[in-house]
């Protein structure tokens, strides 16, 4: 492996991917946490089923790509280390985690532990959770660097033995990666003591394609992503992995549907045995195949080179832009990632973001109601959020920064 | 307005409505209740925002397109004689469904009345709940002609007063069109004695695009559609009307997030005035806008000529379909609809499918595992449904018979 300052990819590699990126010869784009480019093949692919649909019929042109379709379970479970049984494909990471949550039989008393850099709709669906069932909210402390205190994390799933530990892996608003494997270990041994009692349920929709995701290592139930990220996927995709104990103990989604379960008798329905449980009956299938050409495009690539390739962009990034004197940097924790966030005193985020986009270099604000534990803490209103990709470029970098720096 | 043996539409309207039809030169559908055609303009509008996507970022597209995006919900909230503010984009009918029924806050004994017609992933959705939160599930009994009888509907709304009404306009496996005026006037009585009892859950998923949808007249809370049936939309696609009272009496969904809610502090957040609290943070843009498209294209041609020539059309089929000697009509009910169901005696129903599809002509199967009350009632094991749209001519029609006549 080399070392962290050198380019996992030749100039020559770079220069074809970004080739084999169309929005790459239009714009400087480092939004690749809101939603990233689409490579050629995934594009296509989906404007080829759309235009096979209109031809021979939505439900004809999916029998007859049915092969293709099912190859999106095969390369998603090759992604996680998991089966292909364990792969449920859902409409947004959102969709799959409520699709996971809403698995959890909750009751009365019933306590979900929790990070306080949890992603925000995480969050408000525990407080609904909490109005409508009765569950009381417990969130984990954070270290004095950053993410979660692992010996906190330890204690509270021993004394309080929550119904469900929900983790976010990279949070949406900051650069932190939590420390998952170390959280797989501890959550790994206190399962092995206490079985049922827990399921642990892992958010990894800013993570996946910017990093190896392992079930194994991860020892998760649930694992929720999106396909349009780090996985330069379509909009509106998303899937799940859940865990052989989760099926086999007969976890199902509280609105299961004519996909996930057979209908026997008038008062009887028979689950499915394996992850297409967790989905509904109908889907937008040319975006399945987009995303299943996205997954194999990452394995393609390969995830230990993707990740390398952005640490050192972002890295070099937040380099680069402590160096402006206005400007203080929000990223904090044991390990950071292809999210830069900052902040900027006496500026006005929107105001930023639009000039920059004036010159055609794509970055999004973040505000305190998308994060209002972990922005308070960090005393800041709101934030911009750059989040390059391995196709990004150090000149794209400096083109941004000058740009700041210019508007600032 | 003409006699229903008469064509709303001029032969010259039909061949420009087929041209514009990319499918209609390939193909004969007859699966519009599976999936329509979707009309160029629909295609387009999808095909031109994933390219779009390709070139300058997903979020920078959406944010490109605000006001395109934006008119969806007006010509969503003008289908249903309703505002924009009424209408919630999702992923699908069952996605709609689903949303609607996790508002209804169930507690242990509460009733959902549904009538027996009811789709099949609602039923198995209500069982879900029975075991979840205790609910109860009563059936309305059908009229000897089939569907609802009115008179036991109006009873058990009374004496029961169950915590939902849930009605299907138009079940999957038959031609039944339930009597949604009626039953709407009969809701509409008992909910001004009754008040904030009951919530009325109609499922208009195969209804909507063949015949006018009015929220004013059927009275209805919740409204759940999708995109890709009757109305020609893409697939992967469906919206929801909320009424002004279950929105400003604080129906929210369960699984609410940051589109439905405002994250305020730790533990409090406050839901969104208007229906987009129904909605989820992350859609495909492409699709909403391709489902817009197909609105404007209903809006267009106009709800009552569509219905009338679908009237026409599938009137037409049943009266030839029944010469045939071996097959039985399946559909029953006070009015049927452009779903025509038969079975025939002796034979295979894929094996007709599939031979049929060889002829290039499109009709699905049904099992009795899709509607148990349904075929048991009617003592059959399965259905093959034909449903014509009104882009079909009465040529496709007689070349779908004697083609089927031919494989009998």
């Amino acid at each position: 492996m080399k070392s962290t300052n050198e380019s996992p990819f030749s100039p020559e590699e770079i220069t074809a991917l970004r080739n084999d990126t169309e929005g790459c010869g239009q714009v400087i784009h480092l939004n690749n946490a809101g939603a990233s480019l689409m490579p050629r093949g995934v594009t296509q692919s989906i404007l080829d089923h759309i235009k096979l649909e209109s031809q021979i019929g939505g439900y004809e042109a999916s029998a007859l790509r049915h092969d293709a379709i099912r190859q999106f379970y095969d390369v998603a479970g090759k992604l996680f280390n998991g089966k292909p049984a364990n792969i449920a494909f859902t409409a947004s990471a959102t969709d799959s985690y409520t699709r996971a949550l809403s698995a959890i039989p909750f009751r009365a008393g019933d306590i979900i532990l929790t990070d306080t850099d949890d992603f925000i709709s995480n969050q408000i669906q525990f407080l609904s959770c909490q109005k409508r069932f009765g569950v009381r909210i417990e969130h984990i402390r954070n270290s004095p660097g950053g993410g979660v205190d692992l010996d906190d994390l330890d204690h509270k799933l021993h004394t309080l033995q929550p119904r469900l530990l929900a983790i976010t892996h990279v949070p949406t608003n900051s650069g932190l990666v939590q420390p998952v494997n170390a959280i797989g270990e501890i959550y790994g041994r206190y399962a092995q003591q206490h079985g049922d009692k827990t399921w642990y349920l892992l958010d990894a929709c800013q993570s996946v394609g910017q990093m190896k995701l392992d079930v194994e290592v991860l020892k998760c139930d649930f694992l929720s992503v999106t396909g349009r990220k780090f996985l330069r996927g379509p909009r509106g995709t998303g899937f799940l992995y859940i865990s052989d104990k989760a099926l086999q103990q007969g976890l199902e989604p509280l609105f299961i549907d004519m996909r996930g379960a057979e209908w026997i008798e008038k008062d009887r329905y028979k689950p499915r045995e394996d992850a297409m449980r967790f989905e509904d009956w109908e889907f937008a299938y040319a975006l399945v195949l987009g995303t299943r050409m996205a997954i194999e495009y990452c394995l393609h690539l390969g995830e230990e080179r993707i990740w390398q390739q952005v640490k050192l962009l972002s890295t070099y990034m937040r380099q680069e832009l402590a160096s402006l004197s206005s400007l203080r940097m929000l990223d904090r924790g044991p390990e950071t990632c292809g999210l830069v966030t900052f902040t900027v005193a006496g500026s006005d985020p929107k105001y930023l973001v639009n000039e920059l986009l004036k010159r055609k270099i794509n970055v999004v604000p973040s505000f305190r109601n998308f994060a209002v534990i972990d922005f308070d803490e960090k005393k800041a209103a709101w934030a911009i959020r750059a989040s390059p990709h391995y196709f990004n470029t150090k000149l794209e970098i400096d083109t941004f920064i000058s740009a700041l720096n210019e508007i600032i």
